[in-house]
């Protein structure tokens, strides 16, 4: 089955988890759609402009990979701040917290993968 | 935990299920690393040359998404060969089959995850 970057879900949310200005989100895969086969519950491009963030959390019962595709940013590894730029990868695992800040002049886009534990 | 694009696996494969020419795989979360959570096995970047191919395979205990991140290909979607381009998002459920070619001038690049049914 093929869907097309139209068809895909896009989700704007402001100040998500605390952070600022809007997180955009493209759904390659939906929960609703039964597409995780129930091992997880995000597979995404997440877009965010300059000064926007996604704030500190903490992953509870899954685990969070974001792989950045794009732009600057920095990272809150688990509490330990730290630059990141294409190709890293982030993983957040069950019990730890992340958060993700774009520092540069560009878009940071990057992707999410959430696997339950 | 981050992971820089220079720690990253990074896997050639020749002919790769039948296709033509080479794969290079680069690998996000790894299944020695135990960074699936037993979800599943696949999460990488593929890149194939223009000319190159995977070749036609069916997908047993478990469910593979392509998502294109650049390039032009055709993908054989269980039966169908159908034009691919940026945005796409391919799914191959447990019993389905799927090929993917590089028809462009340019690298066709594409996620590859693979969750377990």
């Amino acid at each position: 089955m093929i869907k097309h970057l139209k068809d895909l879900r896009q989700d704007t949310v402001s100040e998500f988890r605390g952070g600022k200005g809007e997180l955009q989100i493209t759904h390659f895969l939906e929960v609703e759609k039964d597409e995780f086969n129930a091992k997880g519950r995000l597979f995404a491009k997440n877009v965010l402009k300059p000064g926007a963030s996604i704030g500190l959390h903490e992953h509870i019962g899954d685990t969070e990979t974001y792989v950045i595709l794009s732009g600057e940013g920095v990272v809150n590894d688990n509490g330990d701040a730290k630059p990141v730029k294409v190709g890293d990868v982030i993983i957040t695992k069950n019990g730890e917290k992340h958060s993700i800040e774009n520092t540069g002049v560009f878009d940071l886009e990057f992707l999410a993968l959430i696997l339950f534990d």
